[in-house]
């Protein structure tokens, strides 16, 4: 609301003559999208450019003239040019002493340069006060004014003044500006528009080769194996019933994924006796992609959710469900109700239900507005206790599920066993250690490493 | 948590003397409510009056004295009174001279001046340094506490300093100030409160005129005609049999409707071989309000998958489902399973919840949090593929859902055919023209077209 | 994204000449924490220390030197000893004169001592600058770089210049400054820390009481009471039946208290006529946790949803099911549609479909990013109307639900009525009391009331 409502004031035209000329070094496309906005905010434009003829592509109320011309009747200039062309600014030193210049270039490639292009620019023209700013909005979105993604402009340089005037532009024309700090942080806002999802990576690749791997071992057990020994095409078991065999063991392997470092990390700290010495490298990227691990694991999670609640609206179960009962009804019987069955069945939706609400919960936490607003003693209580409350919730819920099929040998085709008895291994294994490390005798000492305190003072690097 | 607690705190009394006095003119309501927060804030508060007789209204901690004498004793002047009165205020103008005038005014109606109140005072009282703030906070929740939503308090001005000292007061009550910018923006953030969801207005009434015509649409074929012709009261359809066939058609409609306005964008474009002239403007404001259009579609989704999953609850359903189990077991025969029945059936379903799922996604990655944290790549990834990816799953499922009845008689009732085939048309069109558009040979130029490339530059306006 | 590529930038030793000296006094643990990552963001740090004698556990590059020469080299100086050994600064008083000194002390008990830390220290050393900054960050997050939850930094202080410098050093260690003002904020953002969910304590309480009593009447009317008098052991109920039971009752409860405070402050402030007078102790405090109430009650009512839809996949509910129908097959009759069973079935399915519809969208209106997006009006339009319309909703939904059952003796086992009656007992207050309320003839003086009209002024206190 208050965004939307901030550039329909914006693109009506004010009171032009309160607002001090803007000079723009460059009519590219970038240039002129941010001219035609600056121009519909009220800034008067001057480009610099190097032929002074006007171009029809240049917004009408702009002024062009020569680069050193146009910087003389404007205090902040815009360097809407490439990184590479940068020297030629060189002569023109004197003419943009004192002035603000707002770098906002980008790069193709994540650091192209050893230094950010606002610095190079810094260190050509020492006299003048480089902002880095702006390189985050899209000039096609400026124009279009759809700019939901982009309307935080990030903002740095070395001049507080300076950054305060390119600020009041930002704001000016309907963005969010925030301040990053001295020019030391352009490298990483410059960096910024390049990335894609960079911590999704791993944790995207991991999960999308084990759902492969997964479906595969489900497919060759439960439709071909069924094809080959008992001759019946199941094949429109690759629709519902095997994604739904898969979702809740990538969600319980994946959400065992994220508590798996922390225990490594404790052991490890254990055996050294003390925090001073980094993770090996793997454990800390591990570390760093928990979030990632996490909310994948709840993606798959919800999956499952929908997918079992689908199943009585599924033609398939429908009809083997009145198979059932018509063979009972023309049998003259009915079963009496089987309390074990029920109890079973009952517990194991359940605790599902149970552990499906706090993964929720977790997910929930872990929205950037609400992590924000709890300390850190709030995020780890929710983080470890409720997670771990979570992880034995879905490891009860899978063990329940196929408890007694495990010594059951029509379980194990081809000698192998299901994957739900794959998909306990792991969560298994970090709650039997966890509930080791929680431990008094263990508990203590680890305690007093992460308080600092270290077992061989001497021998620590 | 955060909020809260530093509500508790500015509620006990804080060593006072620290607090500079701050006066506030006019005795209104919200002029008391501000002043007794800010007294419980620490402050010690004056008012200007025009009768200096004390009222028992005002704080009882609070002195009253005439304009003139309780402008000397503050660096802070709260103008709690209305604009048609600010006029009074220019014979004070040498005791105001140099004084922060905090304009706190609302209006009744939008742009209701040409104008804002604050640059109105600042017109009249040029030698004082006027900020506009508070005017989003109401005094009701001023005084209870419940400051939920309009915790933010928004403040221009053109005096730094002016606007930190405000800034800094605003702090003290317990609010987050947010700094607007200049007095410019003054307008917009008095028009800020009297919106009541202005980008929600047409998408709001556009789908409730499509639900509206679909609703009845589905009473005549579904109810009257059955009626008519079959003799069978269905009334009760109303209830969920035919709000679960009209949200999954407004679901995918609007959808649809969020994409279109990007492919017409396309089409003008490549047409008019520039990207330098405006659209027009319907296709501006459809273009703006496409989040909102994807919100509603996404309401619509989730009551569909809600009003699908409790299908097998209703009385109706489940008597349907045992007449046809009785049927057959009387008959003394069980129904082999229909493989294609089995197949359709299972991937419409999985069709359905991955494009549910995509969807859902979408909806997190729009909230204001989320969408802060990513860049313009990233945000174009998940709203234009994976968006497009939703589109396609979802026109497929309502394809597969219903694709054997298109050539069937029995669903033209008195020759109309069913909503969903009426559902499909716009998600078709969008996707068979968005099909065409990444052709090379249409996406090449239309990138260059975007990029600033122009066909024919002399004829561009 | 943004946040993490941030600190892998921090990670990276920038050139770090730029970067002035800040020394630490104190090698306890998070002096060091705070050292290994100043020095990590090119930061060159000195440690003043009783000791001068180089502890391997300090970082390697830092140095180590008599708290007055390390003093000497840095203008800004972390305190990071706790507030007991503060004293000892006070000699050194003529070395700190001008200084900033950054205040990262927590106690261990909320509101432990008469002034903050940061407000004692200032007091000590009148002649420094007292920020306090870094009190809630972790030492091991720092470490470990997993700073979710603490990237953001509370920073106060009462000179602006200083403050300055701190935030700067914050950004540049990667983590978000935070402006809280003047040193008066230091005793709340010195309590931050300490607090476990404060807001939450009372609602939480209060619905775990709940929940237990209706758990545990349930079991007596559900399960003893069969077993007693049916001889029927039904102890699986506890899994799925009775959970479902309480949840929707908790869930109407909640939702009820949320409304019920705002119908008390309406009564109280028409009794006495005016808005004037402070409401008594305990509605303040129940008006202030309304948000975390209905929170709860959404919790409540998404685990009814669940729970309900799960309800198919039951062995006992599909072996009751399936007894039904083959009993009327082995019967040899088919019934015929009980109308005003699908009526009733449908009806009551689709109210509380629409009002959990309703209710979701508070819920995700009540999120931070979401309600800081809406304006006043907005937020009173969705919490209110919308609000209200989802009490209807659900209060319907509960009693289309068990309406049959009123006059049924058969439902008062023991002479108890069922939970779903009590839980209509709140809900059916609160909406006939508003229904009052909303009568012009009460509205009326009601909306003066809290326009600031009163009725006796005279003897307002």
């Amino acid at each position: 609301m208050n965004k939307n409502s901030s550039n329909t004031m914006a693109l009506t035209p004010t009171t032009s003559n309160k607002r001090e000329t803007v000079c723009i070094f460059g009519t590219g496309d970038f240039g002129r999208a941010l001219g035609h906005k600056m121009i519909q905010s009220g800034y008067p434009v001057v480009y610099g450019s190097r032929s002074t003829q006007i171009s029809n592509l240049i917004p009408k109320d702009a002024e062009v003239l020569s680069h050193a011309e146009a910087a003389q009747k404007a205090a902040v200039i815009i360097i809407a040019i490439q990184r590479q062309h940068y020297n030629f600014l060189t002569p023109l030193a004197e003419v943009l002493h004192g002035k603000v210049l707002v770098d906002i270039s980008n790069n193709l490639k994540l650091n192209q340069y050893p230094e950010s292009n606002a610095e190079y620019l810094a260190q050509l023209l020492p006299g003048s006060k480089v902002v880095k700013a702006f390189n985050t909005v899209s000039a096609w979105a400026l124009q279009s004014g759809t700019l939901d993604a982009s309307r935080q402009v990030f903002v740095c340089g070395d001049d507080v003044e300076a950054k305060q005037m390119v600020m009041d532009i930002v704001r000016a024309l309907g963005l969010t500006p925030l301040d990053k700090g001295s020019l030391l942080a352009a490298q990483e806002i410059e960096n910024y528009p390049l990335q894609l999802f960079p911590m999704w990576k791993f944790p995207m690749f991991l999960s999308l080769g084990l759902t492969a791997f997964f479906f595969v071992y489900c497919v060759v057990l439960d439709i071909i194996y069924t094809y080959i020994y008992e001759n019946n095409n199941l094949s429109f078991f690759i629709a519902i019933t095997i994604p739904n065999r898969v979702c809740p063991v990538m969600a319980l392997i994946l959400l065992a994924l994220v508590y798996l470092p922390g225990i490594f990390a404790a052991i490890i700290q254990l055996y050294r006796g003390t925090k001073y010495r980094r993770f090996p490298d793997w454990l800390d990227r591990w570390m760093l992609c928990r979030k990632q691990l996490g909310l994948i694991a709840l993606a798959f999670a919800s999956l499952h959710v929908v997918f079992t609640l689908v199943s009585p609206l599924r033609a398939f179960v429908r009809w083997r469900t009145n198979r059932g009962i018509i063979s009972q009804a023309l049998n003259n019987e009915t079963e009496p109700l089987d309390h074990t069955n029920a109890w079973l069945s009952d517990s194991y939706l359940a605790l599902g239900i149970l552990g499906y609400f706090l993964f929720v919960l977790l997910g929930i936490t872990s929205l950037p507005s609400v992590s924000n607003n709890v300390n850190w003693r709030e995020f780890r209580f929710v983080q470890s206790k409720l997670g771990y409350l979570a992880l034995i919730l879905c490891t009860a819920h899978t063990m329940v599920y196929g408890g007694r099929w495990f010594l059951n040998p029509s379980a194990y085709k081809w000698y192998l066993p299901d994957i739900y008895m794959l998909s306990l291994i792991i969560p298994c294994a970090v709650l039997v250690v966890k509930f080791v490390l929680v431990f008094p005798c263990v508990d203590k000492p680890l305690t007093r490493i992460r308080q600092g305190w270290e077992r061989n003072p001497k021998y620590s690097e």
